[in-house]
């Protein structure tokens, strides 16, 4: 079994290839720990940031732990607040965005074994 | 893409047939909403309330949200904090219990093929 803060995870800036702005990621819990099915992430994105929006061919669960947001698949957006989960679909276009005045922070579970 | 707040979701008593008091779970995603990977709970145990020392043949990782408690493997026991991540392996007994004043609530991973 194995235990750890999140805040004593290092944390590592994400998407800096891609259109996106503010957003870094801690791996909470990965195939190194010992996980075949799911790994667990948390990502961070500053008040104004925002990750690409993206597709990718496997699904992708979140869980907003803070902060105050939005997600997007390109054209309806819906808002997110605190305690609200996001599912979705492997294949469906995605972006999240910042628009509050603290950090959005989620937790993001994807599959072990993933492109 | 699904978006629900979890407070939304229908709460019921889990553990109910074994040794556990005070628990309760809210299924967030779950196969029925298009997860072929993994599922994710929340779950809530009641000040003084623990689940039973238990063992499955999956994966389970957890996030807390807020509250205090430990997890213990039946010997040794590892305190839990807000923001703590906890991954069990498949087929390491586990048992979680609130030490704490207020509830104690938890993402809760699973794969979504189980027993």
């Amino acid at each position: 079994m194995k235990v750890r803060n999140i805040n004593r995870v290092e944390r590592r800036d994400a998407f800096l290839k891609e259109k996106a702005a503010g957003v870094s990621i801690r791996v909470a819990i990965a195939e190194e720990d010992g996980a075949k099915n799911s790994s667990m992430r948390i990502l961070e994105i500053d008040p104004e940031g925002f990750t690409p929006l993206h597709t990718h061919d496997y699904e992708h669960l979140m869980f907003v732990v803070r902060g105050a947001g939005i997600v997007t698949d390109g054209s309806k957006e819906c808002r997110l607040e605190r305690e609200d989960v996001v599912f979705v679909p492997q294949g469906q276009a995605h972006q999240i965005k910042n628009t509050g005045d603290t950090e959005l922070i989620l937790v993001s579970v994807l599959p072990v074994q993933r492109d």
